[in-house]
């Protein structure tokens, strides 16, 4: 018998028929006599309706207004399940962030999860009650409610499993689970059956889009076992057919490379002709921190001349504009000239087995060399290399990295 | 400088541009330089639609679970609410139930408002800040959120206004004010200026549906002077476009009769063959207590011979069939034959007047039965005259009661 928070997103409770049927599920864990706390989402397409109202009154909406308006989306949605759950003969009720309660922090439409408090829940889950919270939504301590931000009802779903001590959380969605690559790109991309919190976390920052990257920090730091899996199937999570995410030493299966993750989302900017004194990086970076723009790929020429140099790095596509304006201002970079493009995508190979195998970014910059895929930055972290290539080599790339890697069927 | 509640129904928020209009009366209640809590329903449609999902999927939902779903359609409009007065440079933020907090009963569906307190509301009231709260909703002792029925948002309103100690609570909605009758019927129906608790109450529990009934009585039992008025046009509470409903004193009309209502919501019960014996009034209304259902009008033959006799009584028409049931299956009333007719409708004449003129109820019978209407059931109050007739003639004995108490155009 186990302790197990079963999360269904949007999609997995479209509709009334669809949250019927995630009952259907949760309703055979229960009959074989696990205790179920379950998350949901809003029903698809609320969420967004919900925040085209704010936007269309007052684009410079209260943060704490949007809060309200927008968490109460997962409120219809848990009191629906609850309802669904009940006519199943199975005792439920439904719990908002407040009831919990689910402190958060007062960061209004992106807060985090500071406490749960699992002494009630876990008290009614012995007595063979399912819990059914309303995920993406905490209470601040001003008692007001304030949302986790995109992708926030899986971090709901990882910080409860941790709170109640639960043996797994069940991400139920609407793909079968974690996969070696994009399978709308690679038909032969493979689904793990089980994959590293490491891994997970560097292949969802680096564009993998099937778990928030908060909620896969929160399991790795709580070590709570994560699987993910398909609400569409016949399948319930007690017969595993997702793909798990778990600690390194628990992942049976030994290959190299696990993923191939690509993002078009980034933009590359170049600055030329900077004077190649001790500290120019910080004179970059600064301007750029103060005006919150994160940086993610950097490269510096070697000087020449020992006067000037280059330097490119990528920031968020969607802050290139403010990025530039904020270079540009800056005094100590006058002379340097700004050069950017958003003609770029990165792609990332992930993988533990990097850590005791050589040669594998050799094997990567070998074989993208070998297609004429020119390489723009470089970027590693123990178990990842990132490339910046020219957009249009996308799924090429992906393809032939996929191969280069053996990464078809192997699950 | 005055403290108002002011209250939006359904019609008065329906879609965003209703919602930025309703913040536009608010803004020159503020400018004119009076403080101002506003209590919202949900946006039309809303509420049937959530009520529909319930039903979709269990036909006995559970009620709490009902409650946390449809309160969700003011907590919207609440949130954007405030979102439109922020965009006017009016500091406000909504509230919803749990954090005011409005302490109900644990009826789940039909609560009753327990407790406000007012603190926090009437501090930050003295800071300019502007109040909006999501009615319809409060909190239960358990802490379940709990909706006070349909129409529930004028009974937030009144008891909001009542806790604050405001001077005047506004009811905007779809009419003018409060009729001489249903200007659908009569167009020549006059609105009142102003009008007491007691014939509002007789009204509104006789057929006028602009006011719920339990609002009536509390705006009555906490003396709140409660304003009627329109949405639609330009004009705010404090311009006194509306009907006033205030205590008996301060209405200036002086009019026999202020109102003609008339309801087909009414089912007519006879009884055939009573034992004619002490206590068979007992006998008959024990059954249908039992069976939760009212007994609105009532009239008993005088017996020719002592022994047999026939009683006849209006009940909801949505209860009939339970009625008869509870009373055919009755021991005491065996031998009795049941007869009922749901082809009956209610017109009732309401004025404060009547007290101190005689012949009202002898004009309104000769009325009727100069146009040939039958009278088959009679019932007064104090400042009431009801009487069933069949449905058919509903429009005529309208007009006919409008007209012989010269109600047209009287404002």
């Amino acid at each position: 018998m186990a302790k197990i928070v079963a999360k269904f997103g949007g999609t997995s409770v479209a509709d009334v028929a669809r949250i019927e049927r995630a009952a259907d599920k949760i309703k055979r864990e229960v009959d074989l006599g696990h205790k179920v706390a379950v998350v949901v989402s809003a029903m698809s397409g609320v969420t967004n309706a919900l925040i085209e109202h704010c936007s269309d009154i007052y684009s410079l909406y209260d943060a704490s207004e949007y809060d309200s308006v927008v968490s109460s989306g997962e409120q219809v949605t848990a009191g629906l399940m609850a309802i669904a759950l009940q006519k199943r003969g199975i005792s439920a009720r439904s719990w908002l962030g407040w009831q919990v309660p689910i402190i958060c922090s007062e960061l209004h439409g992106r807060a985090r999860i500071l406490e749960i408090d699992p002494t009630e829940l876990n008290k009614r889950l012995d007595d063979n009650e399912v819990a059914v919270l309303a995920g993406f939504q905490g209470i601040t301590h001003a008692g007001r409610i304030a949302t986790l931000g995109r992708g926030g009802s899986d971090t709901t779903a990882v910080a409860l499993a941790a709170a109640l001590g639960a043996d797994r959380c069940d991400i139920y969605t609407d793909v079968e689970g974690v996969f070696t690559t994009d399978p709308r790109i690679v038909p032969a991309a493979s689904k793990l059956n089980a994959i590293s919190y490491e891994e997970m976390l560097e292949m969802a920052s680096s564009g993998a889009k099937v778990l928030q990257t908060r909620s896969v920090e929160m399991a790795f730091k709580r070590e709570v076992p994560v699987q993910v899996l398909s609400s569409f199937g016949d399948k319930i999570g007690s017969e595993l057919p997702g793909t798990m995410v778990v600690k390194e030493d628990e992942t049976m299966e030994e290959h190299v490379v696990n993923g191939i993750t690509y993002s078009r989302d980034d933009a590359k900017i170049t600055l030329l002709n900077l004077k190649d004194i001790p500290g120019v990086a910080a004179k970059v970076f600064g301007p750029l921190s103060e005006a919150n723009v994160n940086v993610d790929m950097i490269v510096q020429d070697i000087s020449t001349d020992g006067k000037l140099t280059d330097m490119t790095f990528t920031v968020p596509r969607s802050d290139v504009n403010r990025a530039k304006e904020a270079l540009s201002k800056a005094d100590d970079l006058k002379g340097a000239k700004i050069v950017s493009s958003t003609d770029v995508a990165k792609i990332s190979v992930v993988g533990i087995g990097m850590r005791s195998h050589a040669g594998v970014a050799q094997q990567m910059f070998a074989a993208l060399a070998d297609k004429g895929i020119n390489i723009q930055v470089i970027s590693t972290s123990e178990i990842k290399i990132s490339v910046l290539i020219a957009e249009e080599y996308t799924e090429l790339a992906v393809r032939t990295l996929h191969s280069v890697y053996g990464l078809e069927n192997i699950a």
